[in-house]
């Protein structure tokens, strides 16, 4: 017997049919004698118009008012899935944030969960009941309803599997796992049956969308193995656990890209201290989120500084860049929204070197030209134009031995 | 300085556009000074889609999931009208039924409220902020959502009013007081400016549609007086009060009436010792409510037992009644569905004989036939034929004194 923690999210519970086909599996494992308790996101489409009747109400709806709000959708989801058990013979309870005593901060819209006290869902497992949390939602401090932000529904399940230290936490998705990298534009790209928790979360942080990016880091904090997983076939999907000896034997375990970032130079800086604190200071307050920055030897006292930032943000970066460009006397500013990242991600890096340096290589034979580079101790990305992203991705999921050869290559 | 607590009913609250008028009135009697406690009920139409949700689900929806699931729409209510009046420049705080403190009994749909804490409510009004309670809602002792069932949010009102000791209840509904009689059928009807508990009681289960009644019982109880207003003018409506000596020099305040009975007559019903629970024990087993019931003096050792029901139950009754009747050897079973009820209703009866004499002249003199009475201590009752309901019931309001005199006959 296991205790299982499942997560269902919007698409899997976006009609009254969907709901009672995920009644139907979760009583499947109930009968082969597991402990279950599902975590639920809203009905697909229903957050939507909620935020739609915030907005008609007034353009700046207030934070915990959208929270009291918003956390409607997943209480209907709880309360249709318990129905829908009860109706199929069994027993079940739903629980909504407060009553699962799931305690958040404060911060309204994007709450981190503190801790969950477990009395209550324990007390309902013991009496044989199928219970049903409501995800996205907590309570804070002041007795307050918090939601936990986007993908918050991931985060519920997994801070419950830890809470109730669950043998597993399953999250229920419309893919059946993680792949080495992107099917779509890789034919042999392959399903792992393992993945360490830092390649996910360097997955995720890339562009990978199956998972957000909080429940990993608190998978990894509380040791919860994830196993990804289609809500449309029994077949196994992916497990996210912790790194093994096994995983380090493996050079590189991903190649992912992501095509929404731009690139921002400037040209000929005076390299003085504070410099690079004066260009990035109205950029941060803007809220804008910098990624790559990398800046050139210093020749003749000017250097040229580059970065990337999310194409949305674009226009307002070149803005706010070229302006204090030329109140320090640089030279000029020059844009490029065409890049596109793409990474190799591997735990086997850490203890294999080289993997750089194939990479280069590679690209090199394609004549694909790097713009930027960076590493991180499980990671090597490089910026290059976006047109070759397709190309790339695959040269390097061949050169790093990822191929699926039972596939031929389109 | 007062504390004024408002219900608004799903009409009042139908619309974003209405939200935000009931929140620019709230504003109005909050910036006169008054601490101002707000019950709203869920925006009409959303409880039908919710309930229409769970009958896809299954036709007999859990009765505790189905609380979880209609509570959403109260919530929806108070969340977009706390943004409302915040986005009109005051603060407010949306509490639900756990956040308010309401605490009830444990059944599901039908819950009594037992007591609220008003611990977090007081809090939140010494801060200045005008409070939204979602109506119709509660917390059991198992902490798990209650729902009040038909009319609740009137109820989570005035309990609210009771436990606050508030300086009045208002109602806001889409008439503008509780008038004499039906003005639909008598254009002389008057709004009463004052109205007692016991009369309104009466007034309410003869089918004035006003004020719910548990409300009213409740109100009576904690001597909470209630102003009954519309929503849509500034006018003052009817105060439901306890009864003055003032009230006791009227011999009639209304009259009421009630098309939806019907009649059920058992002929020569041998008249022995259990004979009557005999007949009705099969018709309360199945929940039907018996409304009057009248025995004849028995002659021969044989009687005629009449009574009423509700016109929905009329055959399920008459063939419960028709088997009982065969077995125990009555003569036969008559129904009547076209018949009416009406009544005068006055706490001056007390005081004042000569009350039901008036009323069976007045009918009488009309040609009238009265087919059964029934009388209690503030309320006498007629059963007629239906097609002279509007006759007896202007007949009725004429001749104890109700007709507003500056209106005339149509």
């Amino acid at each position: 017997m296991a205790l299982i923690v499942q997560k269902y999210g919007g698409t899997s519970v976006g009609s009254i049919e969907k709901i009672k086909g995920v009644a139907e599996r979760v009583i499947e494992d109930y009968r082969q004698g597991n402990q279950m308790v599902v975590v639920l996101s809203a009905m697909a489409g229903q957050t939507d118009g909620l935020i739609q009747l915030a907005e008609e109400m007034t353009p700046h709806p207030d934070p915990r008012e959208l929270d009291v709000l918003m956390s409607t959708g997943e209480q209907v989801s709880v309360a249709l899935f318990s129905m829908a058990i009860k109706s199929m013979g069994h027993d079940a309870r739903s629980l909504l944030g407060f009553q699962a005593a799931i305690h958040t901060s404060h911060l309204y819209g994007k709450a981190r969960i503190h801790d969950i006290d477990t009395a209550r869902i324990t007390k309902e497992l013991n009496r044989q009941r199928i219970i049903a949390v409501a995800g996205f939602q907590g309570l804070n401090e002041r007795g307050d309803i918090t939601t936990l932000g986007r993908g918050g529904s991931d985060t519920t399940a997994v801070a419950l599997a830890a809470a109730l230290n669950a043998d597993v936490c399953e999250i229920f998705t419309d893919v059946d796992g993680v792949y080495t990298t992107d099917p779509n534009i890789c034919p042999r790209a392959k399903k792992m049956e393992f993945i360490s928790y830092e390649e996910m979360l360097e997955m995720a942080s890339l562009g990978a969308k199956v998972l957000e990016l909080r429940s990993v880091e608190f998978a990894k904090k509380f040791n919860v193995p994830i196993h990804v997983r289609s809500t449309f076939t029994r077949e196994r999907g992916t497990m996210v656990v912790a790194e093994t000896e096994d995983m380090e034997k493996v050079l590189v375990s991903g190649v992912a890209y992501n095509k929404n970032e731009a690139r921002v130079t400037i040209k000929k800086v005076p390299d003085q201290p504070g410099i690079a604190s004066r260009i990035f200071e109205p950029v941060f307050e803007s809220g804008i989120v910098v990624d790559m920055i990398v800046q050139n030897t210093s020749e003749d006292g000017l250097t040229d500084l580059t970065f990337t930032v999310p194409k949305p943000d674009f226009y307002k970066t070149m803005k706010l860049v070229s302006d204090t460009a030329q109140k320090v006397g640089a030279e000029k500013v020059l844009g490029d929204q065409d890049i596109a990242k793409v990474s190799v991600i591997g735990v086997g890096m850490r203890s294999h070197a080289g993997v750089a340096q194939k990479m280069f290589g590679a690209l090199a034979k394609e004549n694909i030209n790097i713009m930027m580079i960076s590493t991180s101790e499980i990671k090597v990305s490089c910026v290059i134009e976006e047109k070759y992203t397709e190309l790339a991705v695959r040269v390097l999921h061949n050169v790093f031995g990822l191929d699926n050869e039972d596939k031929e290559e389109k």
